[in-house]
Order: C-alpha cells, then sequence, then structure tokens
C-alpha cells in the first residue's frame, strides 16, 4: 500500500444532512416548505446514478457533475410540481452549488490528517474538481491531489477510473487502496485490482438501510470512521 | 482574484541545484566526477523546451513529463560520451527521479501556506501529477489541486493549459493569477486572460541572466518570494 484514494459522498461528508439542510432553506423561500426537505434530497440524489449511467454509457460525452447535479437538480423540482424557470437562474446554480457546501462527518478531518502523515491521500470521487476544491476547503480536508472522475474523463464504477488514479501516482493497481463507505465503490475498486478500505457509516441514508448492503464483502480493511481507519493502519 | 496558479520548477523549488546534487552523486557512481554537475543540470534542462515543443506541436502525442526527463537524461548522457545502456535501468530510473526530490526554495513553504489560507492554490506545472505530488510531500508544499499538464494533456505555454486550469476550478481565466518566476510563463498566461505575479529568483541559474529576461513585462505584482508574495495580496 501506497497511497490511499478516497470517495468523497458519504465517506468524507454527509451529503445528505448539508442538501437536506439547504434545500430547506431555498424550499421556504420559495413558499414549498410543506416539502420534506430528506425526501427532496433522497430524490435528488435518487438521479445520480441514471445521468452517470449515460455518460459511462457512451449515450453521452463526458461532463462535470455540477452540471449532471443542475439537471437532477430541475428534474426534480418538476418531480414536485415545481417551475424551474420559476425559481430562475442564480437560486439554481446557487442551489446546485448546496453540494459545494457539504459537511464532514465529525472525525473525517482528524483522520485524514494522521493518515495524509504517512501516505500521500489522493480523491477518487465522482465530484468535479471545483467541488471537490471548495467542498474540501470549507471541511477542513487536505489531499494530496484532487483525481477522479473529471480528470479521468469518466464515473466510477467505469474501471478507467480506479486505474486511471493508479496510475496517474505512478503506482500499479494494487499499491493503492481505495477508501468508500460503499461496497459497490469498493467492488469494482476490488475488480480493478486496488486493494479496498470500509468505512461504515450508517447514517448516510438517515439510518435506512443502504442501498448496496447486498453487495458486502469482506473487505482487506473495514472501519467505522477515518479515525479508526488511522489507527487500523499504524497512522 | 479567486484563486492562485503556481509554476513549480525555479518558482516554488530549486531545479538547479537540486539537480546538480542529485547528478554529482550518480556522476561520482559511473566514475565519472570529471563531469561539472551544475554544467549536466544545465545540458538536461537545455532538452526540456525542444522534448514539450513536440509535443504541443502535435508532432508526437501527450506523454507526461517523467518520460521526456527519462529521454533527455539519456541524450544528455550520450551527449557527455556516455551509454546510457551501461549504466541500468534501475539507476536511470533512479536519477530521473530526481525532479521528484528537488527542495524549496526557502520562503517556499511558509509562503504558501499564508497565501492558502485566503486563496485556493494549485499547481499549474508541466510536472506530472505523481512527480508533483513526491515533490511537494517532500518539500511540504500544500496545494488545494494539483493541475497544469497531465490533467490538460498539453504543455505551458499552450493557451489551453492556462484557460483550461481555470475552466477546472469554475472560473473565468481573469479570476485566476498565475505565479512564476518565468516572463515567458506569465507572457502566456497574461495572453490567455490571467493575471500574473512574478517571483523574482536570481539564483535559478545559479546567478546567471534568466534566457527570457527580454520578455520582461510590468507584472499585475511583482516580489521576490511567496512571503513577500503573501505580504504583497494581504494573507
Amino acid at each position: 500500500m501506497k497511497a490511499l484514494s478516497f470517495d468523497l459522498f458519504g465517506t468524507a461528508v454527509d451529503w445528505r444532512g448539508g442538501i437536506a439542510r439547504e434545500s430547506a432553506g431555498f424550499l421556504r423561500r420559495i413558499g414549498r416548505d410543506d416539502i420534506d426537505p430528506a425526501g427532496f434530497a433522497d430524490a435528488w440524489r435518487a438521479r445520480y446514478q441514471p445521468a452517470m449511467a449515460r455518460v459511462r454509457g457512451g449515450e453521452r460525452t463526458f461532463v462535470v457533475l455540477d452540471v449532471l447535479h443542475r439537471e437532477m437538480l430541475e428534474d426534480t423540482l418538476r418531480h414536485h410540481g415545481l417551475d424551474p424557470a420559476a425559481i430562475g437562474e442564480a437560486a439554481l446554480a446557487n442551489w446546485t452549488r448546496a453540494w459545494h457546501r457539504l459537511d464532514p462527518w465529525p472525525d473525517a478531518a482528524a483522520g485524514l490528517a494522521r493518515l495524509r502523515a504517512r501516505f500521500p491521500l489522493v480523491t477518487l470521487s465522482n465530484g468535479n474538481i471545483a467541488l471537490v476544491v471548495a467542498l474540501s476547503r470549507r471541511a477542513g480536508l487536505t489531499w494530496d491531489a484532487v483525481l477522479g472522475a473529471e480528470v479521468l474523463r469518466t464515473y466510477k464504477p467505469d474501471p478507467r477510473a480506479y486505474i486511471g488514479t493508479a496510475a496517474a501516482l505512478g503506482l500499479a493497481p494494487g499499491e493503492l487502496t481505495h477508501v468508500a463507505a460503499h461496497h459497490s465503490d469498493l467492488a469494482a475498486a476490488r475488480a480493478a485490482g486496488l486493494g479496498t478500505a470500509f468505512v461504515h457509516r450508517p447514517m448516510e441514508y438517515g439510518g435506512a438501510p443502504a442501498p448496496d448492503a447486498h453487495l458486502a464483502q469482506h473487505w482487506d480493511v473495514a472501519t467505522d470512521s477515518l479515525e479508526a481507519l488511522a489507527d487500523a493502519l499504524g497512522c
């Protein structure tokens, strides 16, 4: 193990809590505080895999996640009977940037700082560079490089995202260990030859079961926080 | 000004001193300590622009700087009457990685830390990701993202390297200020629409005049260290 790559949404930051908090404010401003903001967050996120699948499948050329998030937001609004055009460009752009303002899990900044003292740490997220930079600065998360979807021009779980991230670091796939809270992400990382470290985040879906629970395997390392991962790796 | 991009070789780190120091060791091991190591460093670096020009001109598809550095090393050795094959793969690979082990200028780490407290900082170097990550960890330089040649698949001074770096940060070119010790680099950054900050490094060429001195302009900011740049920007 020569370096660690990290998933972000759900692994290092609480996307559901952040999107619900931000959406509550926007929904209130448009007079729709009858809509449950956590449910709105789930509905927005539910459009994530289908949006990326069109890019991975070659049906659409690569566009960054900020673009997909905006389209997914507009679709979610229409699903709730709201007209995006009536909300206005500035509010839609700002609402989309809610993904730049997610809070870290309480152990993330301290755990990453300990891990980074020993290993190079890179992001291997589907988030685009501007999103990851803004989110990480706000959350106090420090990386050695921001890799992942935008740099590789493809979305996880495309094996090229994992193999390409190792290659950019001058590493064979087996020299890079991927850290994620999602069995689906780790299954793809393992299939691409990477090491795997699972971080259990039972509150990612507000306590509801994870949609990929059936993909659980025996991972190389399994912990319930990034501080515990630092312990497990002797950092 | 919403973010700062940085040249590395000469601006943040002393490439000539590091390459001369490392080459002195390798030359001694092959029984050629009659060759001046600083002159060897200059000869190696002299092959830098021609090697990149073939990529920029489309004569060759993009390859990372580690690959060019290796080819340039072998050419420099042959120029000194040495046969690369006789030196062996392991020593050649390690000698090439001398570019991963350059020392920072004395003001670099402290200056960057002050600047990063206020602005997102990214590399906009021709160095590849593995090189920049290794060099920065060793030198204690922390960035918000490693951008530049490998991410943009082209070498400075191609305008796409500058414009693409701003775009990856979600910025218009004028919202990004490029920091460099080289008038040639800043001239290209300005032509691409970026702001410019010059850092005078009189010892980059061991006290000899810079080869691009004739390209000097009145830059937006001009200082003689990264600490002084932090002062100038109120950090």
